[in-house]
C-alpha cells in the first residue's frame, strides 16, 4: 500500500478504533485496495496451452497464470543464477521482524494449495515430472490435515460410531500427548490401513523425499500418517499439523457431547467446518498482520468479499506457486530443546518434536529468528530447491520481472540499482553481468533481489502479490460466503453456537496451543520477534 | 417480471432503441432483476449431505440445492401423481406460441449440463442408479458435441495435422451432407475407435435406452458417435448436434486458412471457443427472448455479469434438473417429410433426419406446433419419465412447491385454485384429493399445475426459476469474462477477427443453418409460431 495512503488509513484507524462501522469500512477499503491492484480471476490463461482455450479455462490440473507465457530467448545458466541465492560466507542475515514460527506457518499453510505435480503424485503417476501441473484443490481446505482427496480423508478418520470416538481423526498418545499415528511399519512398509486393500498401493501421498532416505535411518519411525506429503518435511511443520489434529479432535469431542444424536460424519464435518475457519482466521489476523507493514490491524471480515468483483473461483497461479518459495527465511541452524541443530538434520525428522512435546516445540521454534528473505541468504541445505524453482519458471515461460511490476500497477525498474536499492552495488553488478538488461531479469530472481520493506518482512513486488492472492483466496472460501457465514441461522447450523464461540476467541496460534497442550506456561509463542520495534 | 414494471421497461426500451447506452442499461437492469429474485450461488447445501459440510460444498458429483432437504411425511402414490400429467382423451393442447424447434433446442441445450447420474454413467459404473448424483460439468460447454470428458473429446476429434483437416471433428458425408460418423458396427458393437484400446470399454457414453432396443431394429445403423448420451434420443436433437458439428468444422476450415501456422489443437480450441459463444448467443437472443413475455428484447451482454454479485461458480441444482423436464411440450405425433409419425417411433431413430437432410429437418420440426407445458398434456410415450421425475424429487427431499414460491419472492398459494387458476376447478379438486393442503403440494407437480403466462410459454414459478439460472449460468461462462470477451486484445486472440464476425452475424439457429446446408430456400425455421400474436 502506498505509504502516504497507508499513513492516512493508519491515522483514521486509530480514530475509528478496533470495531464499529467506520472501522469495518476502513478494513474493507484497505483489503479492496490490496486485491484490486491487478486483474481479478478468472484468468484467461493457464500453463496448459499458450493460447486461450476451453481446456485451459477448465482443466484445473494445470496452474492458472496472471500473465501469458512469454518466450525469453537465451537465458543465463541456471546454476549461475541459483548461486545468487546462496548465503554469503559471513553467514545468513537475520530478519528483524520474524521468528521461525512465521516461516513454519507459511510453509504449513501454503503446502495445502501450492502443489506442483511431482513424479509420484497421484493421479499422474506416469513417472515423469511435470512442473506445469498441480495437484492443488485450489482452496484453503486444510488438506495437510485432512488429505487432498476423499479417499485420503477416509483413511485418516477414525470412523467410529462409539460415543467418545465420533468425528475423530486417528491419533496416538505418546508421553501423554496426542499425535498422528506413525505411517511406516518397522520394515519401512506403509501401514496397511493407509493402503488400497486391493492393489496394496498407498492412498496417502508419501513424505516428499522419503525415497532418498537410508533404510537404517532412525527418522522413519518418527514420521506421521498425515494428509499432506510435506507435513513431515520438518518438525516445525509436523508441529503445526499436530496442533490442528488435536484441535480437530477436541472440537469433535465438544460437538459430540452437545449433539449426542449426531453420527460420526456430522461430528467430523462440523469439526472440519470450524477448523477451516480457525485456520483462515489465523492467516489473516496473525499471519497477514505480521507481514503487513501498515499500521492498521486487518481483520477477517468476509463481508468485504460478498459484493467484490474479485470474488471468483480460486485457481492457484504459476506465479503464486513460485513466489511463495521462501527458502531464505530458514536458518542454517535451529535451536531445539537447548541444542543447536543443523537445518539439514531436521529434514524428515520429527524426533525433536516427539522429544520435547508440542508446547516446547512451539516455544523453541518461536525463540529462533527467521533469516531475511532476500538473495544471498539461502541456507546451504536448501540450495537444491532454488535451481529447481528457476527451471520451473523457465519451463512455464514466466514473463520477466518488470512485466509483473507493471501488471501490479508499479513502475518498471529502469536499472538493476532500481531493483536492489542503492546500497547493494555489488549485487546490481552481478545481475547486470548475468542479464545485461533489467528488462530481461527473471521474475523469480527479481522478486528476491528487491530489498525487504521498512517494517515488513517481504520485498515490494512479492508483498503486493501475496496480499492480492491471500485475501482474494481466503475470503472467498465457500464457508465464508454470505449465505453461510453471513446468514446467522445457517451459520449457527454450520458451526454450532459452541463452534462460533471457539472461532470468536481464536486470534493466534497461541490461542489454539493453550487449549491443546500442557506445560506451555509463560514461554513466548509468536511470529513477531519480541525485540522487534516499528521504525 | 412484474407486469407494471415490465410495461414500463418495454416503453422505455422502445424509446431507447436497440443499442446505445440507455438500451444497454435497460437490458442490464432487466437481467439483474430476473436473476436477483433469490439467493445467488454458492449454495450452502447439496444433495450429498443434509447439513453444510466441506464435502457438500466441494463435491460437484452431487447437485447443489436452492432449498435444503425437507422431510415430507407420507405422500400420495407416485403413480397417481404421475397420472395427472397424462394428456386428456381429447388429445393434447397446443402451445399458442412455440414450434417444436423450441422444444428440440431446449432439450439439446439442457442435455449438456442437466445430467442426472444413471446406472452406467462413468465414472460411477457401480451398477446402481443414483439420482442424487450428476455427471454434469456445470457449464455450457457444448458437451453433447464435444463430450463431457477430455478422453471423449479426443476420440471425437479427427486429430489430423494435414492441411484441410486440422481442428476438425470426425464426420462422414451422406448424400452430399455432413454428419457425425455412425457409432455402431453392423454387429452392434461400438466402433473400436470410440473404445479404450486396453479394456475395450466404450469411451463415449452410449445412447440412453439403447440397451432396450431389439437387436434387429434398423435404428442402430442411424445412430451417431457424439459427445452426449442424449444426442441420438430423437432426430430433432440429432439435428441440433449435426448443425453445430458442421459449424465447428466450417469454423475450423476458416481458421486454418487464415492461420496456416496453427497446429491441429489451436484450430480445434479456437473453433470451440467460437462455437460455445454461438450457442450462448442463441440461448439468450433467440431462446430466452422466445420464452420471455416481456416486450423488451434481451441481448447477450455479458458486461452485466462482470460486477454482479451473482457471478459465482456455476453448479446445477437438484431443483433446476427437475424443473427442466418439459415433457408436455412434445406432441404425440410429429410431421416429418410430409408424413405424420408417432413420437415413440422417433425415439433413438435418426432415420427421418438422414432421409430428408438437415435443412428439411429444421423446416419440418419448425412446422410442428409444440404442445402446451402443463399438467394433463404429456404424450403417452413419455409418461414413463414423469413418474421417474416425481421419485427423483422425493429421493432428494425437495421442499414443497409453496416453499419455492416464497424463496423466489412470490406469494405462497393459499389454495389449489390459487395454483391452477380459476378456470380449472376439476384439476384443483384432483390436487385437493391427493394432497389435502396446498402446502403439501409437491414442487414438481406445482410447477406444471400453474397456467402458462399470457404471451409466454412457461408457468409463473417455472419461468422465474429458468430465467434466474439461465442468465446467471450463461453469462458467467469463463469465455465471456471481462478479461476475455471484455478485453478487446485478448478477445481477438481468443476468437480471431473472423470468429468475432461470425459471432456478430449470428442471432438465430437459422443464421447458422443457412451457412451449413443446401436447399433451405424460403422454408420457415424458428421457435415462435408464425401465427403467434401478442395479446
Amino acid at each position: 500500500m502506498g505509504s502516504f495512503l497507508g499513513t492516512l488509513i493508519g491515522l483514521a484507524s486509530r480514530i475509528a478504533g478496533d470495531s464499529g462501522f467506520l472501522s469495518d469500512k476502513l478494513n474493507d477499503f484497505a483489503i479492496n485496495r490490496l486485491v484490486k491492484v491487478s486483474r481479478n480471476r478468472p484468468h484467461p490463461w493457464s500453463t496448459r496451452m499458450p493460447y486461450v482455450s476451453w481446456a485451459g479455462l477448465t482443466d484445473r490440473t494445470y496452474s492458472a497464470r496472471l500473465l501469458p507465457a512469454k518466450a525469453a530467448g537465451v537465458q543465463p545458466d541456471s546454476a549461475d543464477v541459483a548461486s545468487l541465492f546462496l548465503a554469503k560466507e559471513g553467514g545468513q542475515m537475520d530478519c528483524e521482524k520474524s521468528t521461525a514460527l512465521f516461516a513454519a506457518f507459511a510453509q504449513y499453510l501454503t503446502d495445502g494449495f501450492i502443489r506442483t505435480k511431482l513424479a509420484n503424485d497421484p493421479p499422474f503417476g506416469d513417472g515423469k515430472k511435470d512442473r506445469k501441473r498441480t495437484t492443488s484443490n485450489h482452496e484453503i481446505d486444510q488438506s495437510p490435515l485432512y488429505g487432498r482427496t476423499e479417499r485420503q480423508t477416509d483413511v485418516l478418520r477414525l470412523k467410529s460410531s462409539k460415543a467418545g470416538e465420533k468425528g475423530r481423526l486417528k491419533s496416538q498418545m505418546i508421553d501423554g500427548e496426542e499425535y498422528s499415528p506413525f505411517l511406516f511399519n518397522s520394515d519401512l512398509s506403509v501401514k496397511s490401513e493407509y493402503c488400497d486393500p486391493e492393489t496394496g498401493e498407498p492412498i496417502l501421498d508419501l513424505p516428499l523425499g522419503i525415497d532418498k532416505q537410508p533404510k537404517d535411518s532412525p527418522i522413519w519411525a518418527t514420521l506421521f500418517a498425515a494428509g499432506g506429503d510435506r507435513v513431515n518435511s520438518t518438525p516445525q511443520v509436523a508441529m503445526m499439523n499436530t496442533l490442528f489434529l488435536r484441535e480437530h479432535n477436541r472440537l469433535a469431542g465438544m460437538l459430540e457431547k452437545k449433539n449426542p444424536t449426531w453420527d460420526d460424519d456430522q461430528v467430523f464435518e462440523t469439526a472440519r467446518n470450524i477448523s477451516i475457519i480457525l485456520l483462515i482466521k489465523i492467516v489473516i489476523e496473525e499471519y497477514i498482520n505480521h507481514i503487513s507493514q501498515a499500521p492498521i490491524r486487518l481483520r477477517a471480515r468476509p463481508n468485504v468479499a460478498w459484493k467484490a468483483k474479485w470474488n471468483r473461483p480460486n485457481w492457484i497461479t504459476a506465479e503464486f506457486s513460485l513466489l511463495y518459495r521462501w527458502h531464505p527465511l530458514v536458518p542454517e541452524q535451529m535451536m531445539w530443546g537447548g541444542k543447536s541443530l543443523p537445518g539439514g538434520a531436521l529434514l524428515l525428522n520429527n524426533g525433536p518434536l516427539l522429544a520435547g512435546g508440542l508446547a516446547n516445540a512451539f516455544a523453541d521454534v518461536s525463540s529462533n529468528k527467521a533469516t531475511r528473505l532476500t538473495l544471498g541468504n539461502t541456507a546451504s541445505f536448501l540450495m537444491f530447491a532454488e535451481e529447481k524453482a528457476i527451471l520451473q519458471a523457465r519451463e512455464n515461460q514466466i514473463a520477466p520481472y518488470n512485466d509483473y511490476r507493471e501488471a501490479m500497477g508499479m513502475d518498471r525498474a529502469s536499472s538493476f540499482a532500481d531493483v536492489v536499492g542503492p546500497d547493494r552495488p555489488e549485487l546490481a553488478a552481478q545481475l547486470q553481468a548475468l542479464y545485461g538488461s533489467v528488462d530481461r531479469l527473471e521474475f523469480y530472481v527479481g522478486l528476491f533481489a528487491e530489498p525487504t520493506q521498512k517494517n515488513g518482512v517481504l520485498p515490494d513486488l512479492l508483498q503486493a502479490m501475496v496480499a492480492m492472492d491471500a485475501f482474494s483466496q481466503a475470503l472467498t472460501n465457500p464457508l465464508l460466503s454470505e449465505h453461510i457465514w453471513g446468514d446467522e441461522r445457517i451459520g449457527r447450523l454450520t458451526f454450532t453456537d459452541e463452534g462460533l464461540t471457539e472461532i470468536n476467541r481464536t486470534k493466534t496460534l497461541r490461542d489454539i496451543l493453550e487449549r491443546n497442550s500442557a506445560g506451555l506456561g509463560s514461554q513466548f509463542v509468536g511470529m513477531t520477534r519480541m525485540d522487534w520495534q516499528r521504525k
